[in-house]
């Protein structure tokens, strides 16, 4: 039976790729990447493109959107689910493929709900990836959590009030999404002691990987869009 | 320069493992794993070592009792890194392999914490590895969090209340070392009508891998060791 496959690549260097998702991305008769923009270049599709064959394989970029606005998105959701199903249906195995993980902050997630709904019987398997929380952790050195320690990830855009309930209980907290409140974080994390006790990585496991540590060396940077913080309690080790 | 590497190998599945990692792990010259006790199987070495070649590769298995009594565990750490150390002074790379990912919960930080300290010049590379929060996520079809939501990770051996506070405040929450707690765990979340929302995994990514959805299919179930819960708001979806 022709499948669905939802595939993490990881955060964008090809080596992160796991060896199931190398094996699934080689036999899919279909990719399918998401893009936000036309014409835009896929992280994900360049992440593996060299374990690709364009002679023999479909490669679909399909274009979701970056905005909140639902009846924008809704139609892009339904769009890829219906060319996805057309192609099962037809017998070929289709690969989605999204960095990171895809059932962390990933489009799948759309994607997943809508063949749920209208076509609960679709064989669909998904493929965990290295999502970039870890790798960033990795690339700055940084320990997420160890023994009886507790982990918050929230997107900053969730609100402030919710990012400093968590400062003050959860031992380590990554912030996804920084971009938009840069400024802003950087005075909350100020103000809470943290000045020594957070890391700032953008683009990570990419040649345009930057890592910033301590609240002194981010002031003035202009972050990235795939940017993140990890932040834990003061006085502890990065 | 001979290198340390922390090596993360995934949830215990060969093909969970990156291609970094692979690469790495056939290139090393000695491989530390991991046990609890003297005699058992380490579940990280029985994940790589089809890639290993135990003629020309040092295979080391160190215990790190598995207990909480500090003046047990420092020397298990203590000597780990003199081992470590010695291979690396003599110009061999060597490749401590984990489960899951270095950086989360993970043995590996203790050692990097003595490495820091007693020697800061030796050079650690850190390879991140598919936690079993995201395999376990993917072999339940669970989404772990989209849009603005937030996820908060907690061993539950950390306290019931802590438990409460991040189930009431979080839209996801990842309950790590279940199994002391078990049984008082089904109850809470069925006091807090979780009955539907929540889904247990244990050994995920291996051929004993078991997910039970609901607190129904939970009611009895004797977990293993490895095994951890997802649960979601009241009435979200799975």
């Amino acid at each position: 039976m022709a499948t669905i496959y939802a595939v993490g690549v990881g955060p964008g260097d090809p080596e992160l790729l796991t060896r199931k998702a190398e094996r699934i991305l080689r036999q899919a008769d279909v990719i399918l990447a998401p893009i936000s923009r036309p014409g835009e270049a896929s992280v994900a599709l360049d992440t593996v493109r060299k374990f690709l064959d364009e002679r023999r394989q479909e490669i679909i970029l399909h274009q979701f959107p970056m905005t909140s606005d639902r009846t924008r998105l809704i139609p892009a959701w339904q769009e890829a689910a219906a060319l996805i199903a057309a192609r099962v249906a037809a017998g070929q195995d289709v690969a989605f493929i999204t960095i990171g993980d895809p059932l962390l902050y990933s489009t799948f997630i759309y994607l997943l709900r809508i063949f749920r709904e209208t076509c609960p019987q679709i064989a669909i398997e998904i493929i965990p990836g290295i999502s970039s929380i870890n790798t960033a952790a990795a690339a700055a050195g940084v320990t997420l959590a160890e023994a009886e320690e507790r982990i918050a990830i929230i997107p900053a855009t969730a609100g402030m009030d919710k990012v400093v309930e968590a400062l003050v209980t959860y031992d380590t907290v990554v912030l996804l999404k920084v971009k938009p409140l840069f400024g802003e974080l950087l005075e909350v994390l100020g103000r809470m002691g943290r000045g020594q006790s957070s890391v700032f990585v953008e683009r990570v496991g990419s040649p345009r990987q930057k890592v910033l540590t301590g609240l002194a060396e981010m002031a003035g940077h202009n972050p990235d869009y795939l940017s993140l913080m990890i932040v834990k309690q003061p006085g502890s080790c990065l």
